[in-house]
């Protein structure tokens, strides 16, 4: 049922990528409050996209709103989930056990969804044995030989800079490819590797870039 | 110079936007290695871009580029500083001194930039008097009054979900327009203030996402 509708090997385009998680966010808000259905424009209205737009993405993924009626609620949010995956749990490793990275091991949110940090490692011996969200803190000299024996789905590296790519590299050397990076690097990966960025300072540069062009539109 | 060529009010669309901070950072460190020039097809290939599309980003701000020779890396470096406003410091203050806001309160790169925390507020009295980043914590019912004396740049939010909104509104309310929200709510919002969301969870559904559609497609 997933990506049916389209042939195999599209990929699905960025921008739609980026927005299928604010439509899971919002429609799960919906499901808790009760609300039935909703219509594009609604949906739109919401969300500050056209309806125009909404159909167009969820498009993508086959045909679910209904003329007049607009989506079934539990039915849309059970199709987006099984669009990204959430049905189905991931293992996760973390390397680095900094602020960013405690910040991370303890994030409630990513279990509910499905998202468990299974183990922690950093280089810092004053840090190892340490508790976060329920891991120990293992030393990084461990990382390896651990995969061999625990396979993960995603690899989150929340170490500095300078470090990012021999982490990365690791991961990838025993099995994890998937990866999700906090670090401000650009990692150089093979191209069946998948990288997300997380990347904090670039998000902050691009609120400074709309406050500038905000303050030259209107002068 | 900034924004020249673009008809007044004319937004920058968000992939561009998107781009522009890692430009930024990939200049940075062409500079910091002493590499005086790169052509748009060793941008692209660095950055996995096309060399058409980094033309034509650069092109919203101006014709930088000289054919045959490239880009001098510390001009454009200058250009695209120019564009992101970071010819300016920025004051911060931060609600919420939880995991993930020690995290950004100690984040060093963003002070290197000229992005300053100024203040770091949160509901909790055990938390108040302690330091972060060089910052006390104060209490949360002195934010009104702390803005009014001392108006800032931005404000960040790193609250829970549930208290989010209503520290948004008294941001605004005190005069505060560009909020950097990392807590997982749909912040509503007058137009004129500029919201950069920072939600992890989204992120995390993207990866989640790629790596499905990689093995759907593969399959």
């Amino acid at each position: 049922m997933t990506l049916r509708g389209r042939k195999k090997g599209e990929a699905v385009p960025q921008g739609v990528v980026a927005r299928l998680p604010v439509y899971f966010r919002y429609l799960s808000e919906l499901e808790a409050a009760d609300i039935e259905r909703v219509s594009s424009a609604q949906l739109g209205e919401a969300l500050d996209f056209t309806a125009a737009q909404i159909r167009s993405d969820l498009s993508y993924f086959g045909s679910f709103g209904q003329q007049g009626y607009g989506y079934n609620v539990k039915d849309l949010l059970q199709q987006v989930k099984n669009i990204l995956g959430l049905d189905r749990t991931y293992s996760m490793v973390l390397v680095g056990a900094g602020n960013l990275g405690k910040a991370i091991a303890s994030y409630e949110s990513f279990r509910t969804r499905g998202f468990e940090v299974t183990a922690i490692f950093d280089i810092d011996p004053l840090l190892i044995g340490n508790h976060h969200g329920g891991c120990v803190i293992r030393p990084y000299q461990e990382l390896g030989h651990f995969l061999k024996k625990t396979p993960v789905d995603i690899g989150i590296i929340a170490t500095p800079k300078r470090s990012s790519q021999e982490v990365c590299d690791l991961l990838v050397k025993s099995g994890v490819t998937s990866i999700w990076n906090f670090s401000p690097a650009h990692l150089v990966v093979d191209d069946h590797v998948i990288v997300e960025h997380m990347h904090l300072t670039d998000s902050l540069l691009r609120l400074a870039f709309r406050m500038n062009e905000q303050l030259m539109t209107r002068s």
